[in-house]
């Protein structure tokens, strides 16, 4: 496969799927947010008790996957028949790991779902605590799993599971 | 500063920035696309001769600026007045540098707007791109510079400029 | 069925309907805007002569029908396959109705298409109104009628046909 | 103070408020959800526990202030400086009262970004517990309070505060 | 002036607009939709007795107005203060002419939001009409007139008025 | 067929499309910008070298067909899969034509897409040249060719191909 976002002239356009056979497209994408130990502590202390970041982030994550098609320029709608966002937070290393999956019944890929919706959760997480430190920074934003269409299962190295 | 957007008893609401003057607010952020040499060089000379990559990001960012307040929960609507997109490519390295300014006339600043904008143009790289290599990462998403408001300038660490 | 909004651990999510098969769903629901019976004969008799306020509230309502998805968090995006909005006047009582219809071909139901259209139609009733009269109130939002999935037909006590 | 939204022979337009001044506006509306006393009591269990029904609801709400302009057609896209949500839980009657405030310096009011955001925080709460029961009504919706503008203070009957 | 959207290497920005004092800026737009005389006659009847075709684009028109920065790619999100549609029915032959006006109190002009609500109002009365007759065309999209701003008053020629 | 986007009282409403088949829909549509012999020649020759006028306008267009259905007041939300918008220079005339073309495997035609794709990539010309003559005009927006369907293939006269 290439860059099939272009033509054979080189044309940005949104390719043709029209005749292709809708199968089940999952992806999951993650990103981590890295705020240092302290302000993890004080943000998984506030989800007990108040101020509920993650919670923010998770709906901020799940409407991004809705509406990615508005955001990325060639991306396709998609109905979307599912969307969830999770976190793990690693004391040690004071970093949040968002992990999105997105699922649906269609003609092309869920990836860009699931990476826009792992961002835009992220950045949320940031937006919450750059009030505290504005070097928080967010790294590793990538496809962790994909399965569904042509180009069938894709697995990141060192992932063990979807 | 601390957890503004949660009120005294820990309610997510969208902070009150209405008796606040408005003063001039910048902010630059960037996000590293990690495509390896091979993909970059390809990514590059496509930009020569047909198949704007970049083209086709940087209006993806420019549209996600003035979306903000969209995508993040607790954000203000803000009247953008300037946005831009740039790229840095290190050949070397195998990367591209999204850097992406915001600019406004407002009460409260355009941090998450250059953050949001910076990386849905590196999200649409990786689209444009990911029909070549599923493993590319999105990394050091982070705020170089803000200047504007009571909290006054940030500049990262390592930055020399805006 | 509980609050299937929510996973087992509490985390709100997008629930997956990819492996449904899609039916025929409809839903009516309805709101009703009290203006008190002078200022119900002004709308009535504006919409005779000129000031259509009630043809302004059905395009908004058939908007907010399509638009459903970006309003209710956790709500799918549907392929919405019809929508009307219907009045009826109340002269007695000084009111105005909104029956609000919706119905797609789909994997889940429009139930919150049709709640959401009756409500942004009351709402622009009360735009347009609330020059006259700030009192005015809308009550009675609820469900009338749905039909097609799993959970099979709902008729609201007390209502006669759909 | 008439049907503004309508010029002198009765066609809807945006009416003009580009000479006027701006001043600080605000308003508080409110909806009530009928959820019935057991469902009530499980909404507020659930809160404390896991499945945030209100902390999805408030964020609905604080979105819906924010594209009122977007869904009421002759509303002015205005610079939302302030929104929040809170509810009131009766128990003995089995209801939560939404309440939404907005405020903004702007040229005209924030009324419609009020009522919008309570109505839907409040459909999000139905859209929530509708597994449950899909009898669950919305009633009440209605300004509590304004100021700000030539109207000057609106105080409904009733209400002892904003 | 030159072609502004554009920085000094060629690539496309979003112009800074934030050092501008905002003065009064004033737009009107025009497109003609060729119906043919039978349809014109028909679609003006309709709208005396059942079927608003051109309240119908008048509210899509004005939407547009004020959506019109998420359509242009550099276009700046305005504070738009006033917009209206009207039409002029030209029986002989056989057209409506649509003219949309925008106002606003800002550091940029509102030409797009007029040549946009002109073009959306067109393209609406289109989409009502093009069960009769799919030939329908839409032409002499243009400016008639602005004011404001440091380029201050444009007429189109053979226009008299605004 | 009649103005079914009206039923029989008159009333505005999304028709229903709930019962027919998916079939391919194809649409092509244009418009033409009429920028002067001297202002074409520049707008050609800086894509070739610096700032990409019809890049911009390209992205725009396909942006636009994915968003016609929040524009267009009564058109059902479609699973567009497949857009383009091509340009014709006509350096004699000293015009660009547009042709935007669109296709989804759908229950209703995609007209509305093509035609609202090819008018907002032709606004995006104005937009980025009004800076040099806003006397630019955008003449003959209509549908070139249709095709899937009941009502069959649509050939505008004089049109050789799709």
């Amino acid at each position: 496969m290439s860059f099939n976002h272009f033509d054979d002239e080189g044309r940005a356009h949104m390719v043709d799927v029209t005749g292709k056979e809708p199968t089940v497209r999952q992806a999951t994408a993650t990103a981590t947010v890295k705020l240092g130990r302290k302000l993890l502590t004080e943000v998984l202390d506030r989800n007990l008790t108040k101020g509920d970041v993650l919670g923010v982030a998770r709906l901020a994550g799940i409407n991004a996957v809705k509406r990615t098609s508005e955001l990325i320029p060639l991306a396709h709608p998609l109905a979307i028949g599912q969307a969830a966002i999770d976190f793990k937070a690693d004391e040690a290393e004071g970093t949040i790991q968002v992990i999105c999956s997105a699922k649906a019944l269609e003609k092309t890929g869920v990836e860009m779902e699931a990476m826009t919706g792992a961002t835009v959760a992220a950045l949320t997480i940031y937006d919450m605590c750059k009030g505290r430190d504005k070097s928080i920074s967010i790294d590793q934003v990538r496809l962790l799993f994909k399965s569904g269409g042509k180009s069938g299962v894709f697995q990141a190295e060192g992932e063990v599971s979807k």
